[in-house]
């Protein structure tokens, strides 16, 4: 029980803190934080939950990642649900919990766009579909090698919380022009709930693409991963 | 004895780094450091001293902190006062150090806002006190369950000063539009002194949400990081 | 066989983040990430991938490093081609996927400088050969006694990825102005295969002045690294 | 020997990246990386050489770092001069070699300020003397805390390279705006060598305010770090 209330709060402050630094702070003249600080606070949300609560969920918060765990062999079937909509539950809370910080700015008139993630015309800089969809899928491919790889038992030991938060910081810094970032179905599904039109009538790809990509990193890690055919006999120093 | 020298010393070094940052360097024209700045130099000045005096005094530099880790079981109670004097009087220490620094500057004609707390008016993006008053909550109780997380015995040996630093560094990213951060009541009073004003009529608001969100958190965290009453019998990997 | 699949997903991801951030992300008004969120973008992709496969393949990602490890004596000529190899295709790779994403661009009109290398003309702030020839050399041979000090057996363990992956975004937020940074001439390749022109008509710089540098690095880290001929015997805490 | 070569290898760098971001890419139009960036950069140099070269020289690149170890109790008094010097001549090195860099761009016409230190007109944003002497001592005698509490026997271990290095960079963030930071002798030396006038007439408080901070810090943290005269019979878990 209470892993799964570790993951509705890890994903809770995964959503407030990556699209309430978006909404909130992004594009105030000339000290907002820019893209790039929305790329550090995405990614230092799973820094410091992963150090926070890894010991009690594993901190996952993100469905494509809990799937991608299952296809790499470390997340067993049956939790994949419960897990999932725990994350839900998480990130919509925190978008409820953003709502009422924005609605009492003195100039509100609506959410916009609220952090939500797009393609074509709902692109950040206009990217089609083709382009998101691929970048989608690349991005939480490579974050589940990320994942799967700094957690292996052959690499550093505490360090993984750093690679994988800073990985999503990374992932940020490339994409969010192309998407607004999502790699994280429950991310997305959060403020398209209050963003509305497009944010909803988009939402499938931000299911489909991160998880189609979490299992594709998921199977090129378990090979990558697993010992050699032959030992390597000459005991190279690589 | 010097573990209250170390809060006093750490706290300083709070106030003056981060404050100091905002007054100083934030919103110099085309090189100031804006909101991002500011929010990295607040977490530095905690991940900086928690490795340098975590070992003398537990490194709280913050009366919420103090008063959660207490309700985290963390801390005994007869301490909470004197943390709280030390960490209060090197706060107005920095603060006078800042404002000896600023007033040696050519335009120098008063320290205006000196990076105090506001909501309404005085908040940096005109949200009012719900919005100001949630807000510091939700992020006071997050940084308590980083806090009471990352230093659990089953979280890595040595991070939890990077989690804890990274985190504050991450609050700010959020929250600096709506009340200038505090989560920090040390913090908040140290500049209002100087500032006046509205930012010590408003002070109130900055120790009793903070100091509200520090006891919600730590009650998270207690019933989070506590065993499950039926051991994971099935030994799943998560 | 693992180890080359695993630097060639390296530094697919290198030239992804690296050269995608900054085609994407870097120049977009008002919110854009400029050259120092290039110069994250950079650094994280190695300490990302350096986490994730380092126990795989050593996670070198970059000919001048191969080449720099093997002068240090901690990697064998024979492995030398393949790794190479193995990293320009992951380049290519990469590149092929920034062309597709970035096509798919509402305004697309042909790829521009496709963040290539290059000096005079095509230096982004108009650095002579001279100067961006220097630097190359000197900011591979820096690169190398980094990786080179931090793999060391008597530095700290498990830390070597942050000073690697830092260590090169801080070579960036130097160099991006004189040659737009390469010290990696699969980078360097990558990308003047899709920009053409001077990139192409330049890249013979891009590695002759890295591959220099990470030599130079390792034979002066070879003199630094190696026992002293006298034991320290006054033992001073140094 | 080589750590005196190490140490000079180290300040090298410490002036190349730190001075030469400054100069090459801080103040770039749209794209520049601010002195966020600087800071960030100052900060790197060292953390990179702490875990390259720590284990060599113990990594200092600062004469007012040596002597405050020196009274610190962790420096031999004797090494103090060779340890200066070296220094100092691997500052001008990188000086040197920045200068080179420098005057290959298209529009070279003098150095100008060249990233060195000063106050009252010379300082950045017109802080007066006293500002300045103020500030370069209180950063130096953080720094000293900072790196004296961080490689205490009872602090965590193969963590300091990152509080020291991140340490640098917040003191940047702070205190570039007044002096255009120095706390370290060998930097302001190396740069006013080839910047003159006022640089080189107001070199003196660089030495005098950085040594005068390292001092008090170091005093502070003995007084900090040794132990209680009473046990803490109570066993609290502070």
């Amino acid at each position: 029980m209470k892993k799964y209330v570790a993951e509705l709060v890890g994903t809770f402050w995964l959503v407030l803190g990556g699209c309430g630094s978006a909404v909130l702070a992004a594009g105030v003249a000339d000290v907002g934080i820019g893209w790039a600080g929305v790329s550090a606070a995405f990614g230092l949300t799973v820094l410091t939950m992963a150090y926070a609560i890894g010991h009690i969920s594993g901190c996952h918060l993100n469905p494509a990642v809990s799937i991608g765990l299952w296809m790499g062999g470390r997340f067993s079937a049956k939790e994949i649900g419960p897990y999932i909509g725990a994350q839900v539950v998480g990130g919509l809370l925190a978008a409820g919990t953003l709502y009422l910080i924005v609605s009492g700015q003195k100039d509100f008139d609506g959410v916009g766009g609220f952090a939500s993630n797009g393609y074509g015309e709902h692109s950040p800089q206009g990217y089609g579909l083709l382009s998101g969809f691929v970048t989608e899928v690349v991005m939480t491919a490579i974050f589940l090698i990320i994942i799967l790889g700094a957690t292996d038992g052959r690499a550093p030991k505490g360090f993984a919380p750093i690679a994988i938060g800073l990985g999503l910081t990374l992932i940020h810094l490339i994409s969010i022009p192309v998407t607004n970032t999502s790699v994280n179905p429950a991310r997305s599904t959060a403020v398209a709930v209050f963003a509305g039109g497009a944010a909803l009538s988009q939402l499938w790809m931000f299911w489909i693409a991160p998880i189609a990509g979490g299992l594709l990193g998921a199977i090129v890690y378990r090979f990558l991963g697993s010992p050699d055919e032959e030992p390597n006999i000459e005991g190279d120093p690589v």
